[in-house]
């Protein structure tokens, strides 16, 4: 598609950050690649950052995406798992604004609402109905379909900033 | 010194990282320079990581450190806090990583009694032996004393890797 946009999404996480890069043009989708940056569990935390920032610097390079967005999560769990969350978090939204790229975040709930057309509902119901909106999507793990799922959430919100819900407004 | 190693100790933080250069030949400490690097908390998240990024990029160019140090801290505030305390973490790690610069974690305890002789005690307290131990440092904010204090351990504990505190140990 000649004028469309070329969306990444991104969920992160210290061991698999899942990304997948789709087109829109108007209210068609159209999906591009998904795949998964993955860090090496044996190495220290600060070359399994290195692994996840080249990984995305990697994708970008080969899909040169125009808008990212990433997931605002927010881990219930212990401390510790949510420090590595947010230190994955970080390289994933650096790469792409270092190469000058928008990047939006979405609360998890207008992620499902802008798949599933409610707030709520189990990861299974997300996967499928992305493959209903992107029927070539195919995924390597589960982060890439909710990577997939993060991208058509910024292509319906995209134009209507108001809908963006950064995690600035909520600190 | 010729042949000390260059150290630099980073105190991450989202609005506010401290930094910290100094010099360790044998026992002997020096302290080169000090300082913080902000980021402006009217702009986008992805915009403020990119500002730590940057910043921290032009203290290694300008004093290029050897070895780096970033503590491994554990806020016991709300989720929000500590994945935003994470982010910032991240581009601390990786910024002296991607430079080719071994970096290490140390637990808090383990700068505290680097720098007053015993695992517990307050931030004065830390500040005010920091300035015994290396009397022509100067600070422009406490997280650049702490910083200091991350690099003054770091010269302690470099060449007994047993006494690293790594985040993935207690993972």
């Amino acid at each position: 598609m000649a004028d469309a946009i070329r969306i990444i999404g991104i969920d992160p996480g210290l061991r698999r950050t899942g990304w997948a890069v789709i087109e829109a043009l108007g209210n068609s989708l159209r999906f591009v690649a998904a795949g998964t940056v993955r860090s090496d569990d044996k190495s220290d935390l600060a070359t399994r950052l290195c692994q996840l920032h080249d990984g995305l610097m990697d994708v970008l390079g080969t899909h040169a995406p125009h808008e990212a967005a990433v997931e605002a999560t927010f881990v219930n769990k212990d401390a510790v798992a949510t420090l590595k969350l947010g230190q994955a978090r970080g390289i994933a939204m650096l790469v792409p604004a270092r190469a000058g790229l928008r990047v939006a975040e979405y609360a998890p709930n207008a992620v499902k609402k802008a798949v599933i057309g409610v707030g709520h509902g189990d990861k299974r119901q997300i996967h499928m109905m992305v493959k209903v909106l992107l029927p070539r999507a195919s995924f390597d793990t589960d982060d890439a379909a909710d990577a997939t799922a993060i991208a058509i959430c910024h292509a319906h919100h995209r134009q209507t900033p108001a809908a963006r819900l950064a995690l600035e407004a909520q600190a």
